[in-house]
């Protein structure tokens, strides 16, 4: 048992020795001579003294800890792939040796004066990012404060998608809805797309995966709807696509547009109609809907890897193009 | 803007001061003379000096933060509640100037020893501990250790209950099922529960709140089902119960449990059957049905109260009977 009443102090006495050289025996044991080192790592595992982490990360300027922000409870079915990635990210985190610090924000300048105040004060070695969009002032304000940092995002519509000193970890979306599509189009041809409206990089995404999965089976991408992401409005978009074409399934841009699209397809009575989610949410799986899951473990798993480069710690570093970007592929979950 | 790369000692060398000066300015001003003081208080502003947070822990042993364990992701309808207490805890914790640090653990023991590292650290000045069991381990250990703590969840079945030094929070399960069933009987007298398996005490307060409000209302208490956590088995079990008797409404001890009902009741034809979910969670929302709102906010605000006491900062203190519970009376949402 480490005992954090016991000081420097108490084991140079206990020693014999200055509090200098206990000092050199925990941090440049080398310099000290083999017999001094014995004794006083006699007399630090008799007390069972515990350098003080404070003082440890005083000395090396290093917290071992990375920062996150956690979104205000937004509630829908979506919002628990955030809440996923925090897990996993604290999961691998601590095998890694690493410790998390949430914060909460209500918007990207209170995110950047959280980061402040813990990057300032040293509490953080590194921030993990989430939600990007174009022109985000939270990059600007890591890369001039020259803070670690990794995105869970792309930066969509910025140029510096390629650039190898932004580093992030995206899911690949497109490729989820190819696949989605491509399991679709068994049931028939008429594969609808469900997505949200125009503006959204990662609905765009999405859009593109079924319209080349459509397009590698030869089979016209024309049912194209939109919806806001609630659950009502979806269901009355799809509603209104049954009672006026023949359809054979609705692929969709999250979970939440599937649960209205499968809400639609029981009143009107079309069990046959095959739907796909994306985000494997707990409702898609009680509903019985398939749906692309993200595997965030393989997206926490990527941010550290970004954040370590293989060492044992986090450094600051410039990466070379191909080591700085982690794009995750999706799995689709057939139910 | 601050600088942590300005140190004590330059900002002593422009005041003309000695490095003991420019900490007594900080720490205990009142003993240095007033023009002293200003002269450093101005060298300070001028170059952006922040005495770095690990200084400032090392020597008030206080890290203003507090840890909880974060579950390892189990997925699962209900599993967003403890997800939604740390996103208020954190928004709280940040609000009183406290941070909030996670840790993963994959039982009880390992749990314990991370909470170890963080105590002996100095890292956290206190934790939260959830999901508490009877004979819990972790509560012998933080009691032994007299870490501050905080549980979210009564300490069920063990004679501590009224025990003061003992600091919880919890929601009024039985609360939140009398309200439900007081909505239920609208409907008509035949409300039916269903609960999970015996040995549950979270279980026995929530069926507790049914029979309670069944008993006031002078009707039978009879139609007990019981399944296990699984959308599946509960669709199943009221599946039977609609095929066998005649029912006006199914109140239930958690949504995953209302889920499997809701399922039931749409494949028997019966959208009257009146629902009740427990915990108010996206998949009820997304899918209309009624459930009892846990209020994480205020359990999380609660979880403050207990641990600051009112003061400024995480004390280790003694409280007086009455002011170590929080019973947080849930809210039951109508659709």
């Amino acid at each position: 048992m480490r005992d954090t009443s016991v000081t420097i102090q108490d084991v140079a006495r206990a020693a014999g020795v200055s509090r200098q050289t206990v000092s050199n025996v925990l941090n440049t044991p080398a310099i000290v001579r083999a017999e001094t080192r014995d004794r006083v790592q006699q007399a630090i595992d008799r007390m069972g003294y515990a350098p003080h982490a404070s003082a440890r990360r005083l000395r090396t300027r290093r917290s071992a800890t990375i920062g996150i922000h956690l979104d205000p409870y937004a509630g829908g079915i979506s919002g628990v792939v955030l809440d996923r990635f925090v897990h996993a990210l604290t999961e691998h985190a601590g095998e890694r040796g690493l410790r998390v610090l949430v914060y909460a924000a209500s918007d990207h300048d209170e995110e950047i004066r959280r980061m402040a105040d813990l990057v300032d004060g040293g509490d953080v070695d590194a921030v993990v990012i989430t939600g990007t969009a174009y022109g985000d002032r939270r990059i600007d304000w890591l890369t001039q404060r020259a803070v670690p940092f990794v995105s869970f995002g792309r930066p969509w519509g910025a140029d510096d998608v390629d650039d190898p000193t932004y580093l992030w970890v995206d899911v690949d979306g497109a490729t989820g809805t190819r696949a989605a599509t491509a399991h679709a189009l068994n049931r028939g041809p008429r594969v609808a797309f469900l997505g949200w409206p125009a503006g959204s990089a990662t609905g765009d995404d999405r859009e593109r995966g079924w319209r080349e999965a459509m397009a590698a089976a030869g089979a016209p991408a024309e049912l194209r709807l939109v919806a806001e992401e609630t659950v009502s409005e979806a269901r009355d978009r799809v509603a209104e696509l049954l009672s006026a074409r023949a359809v054979d399934a609705v692929v969709c841009a999250s979970d939440t547009l599937a649960v209205g699209a499968h809400v639609a397809a029981v009143a009107g009575h079309r069990p046959d109609l095959a739907i796909v989610g994306f985000d494997n949410t707990p409702a898609a799986e009680a509903l019985g809907i398939s749906s692309v899951e993200q595997l965030p473990e393989l997206v926490a798993a990527g941010t550290l890897d970004l954040l370590m480069a293989g060492g044992p710690r986090i450094e600051r570093r410039t990466p070379t193009p191909g080591e700085a970007h982690v794009l995750v592929e999706p799995r689709l979950v057939v139910r």
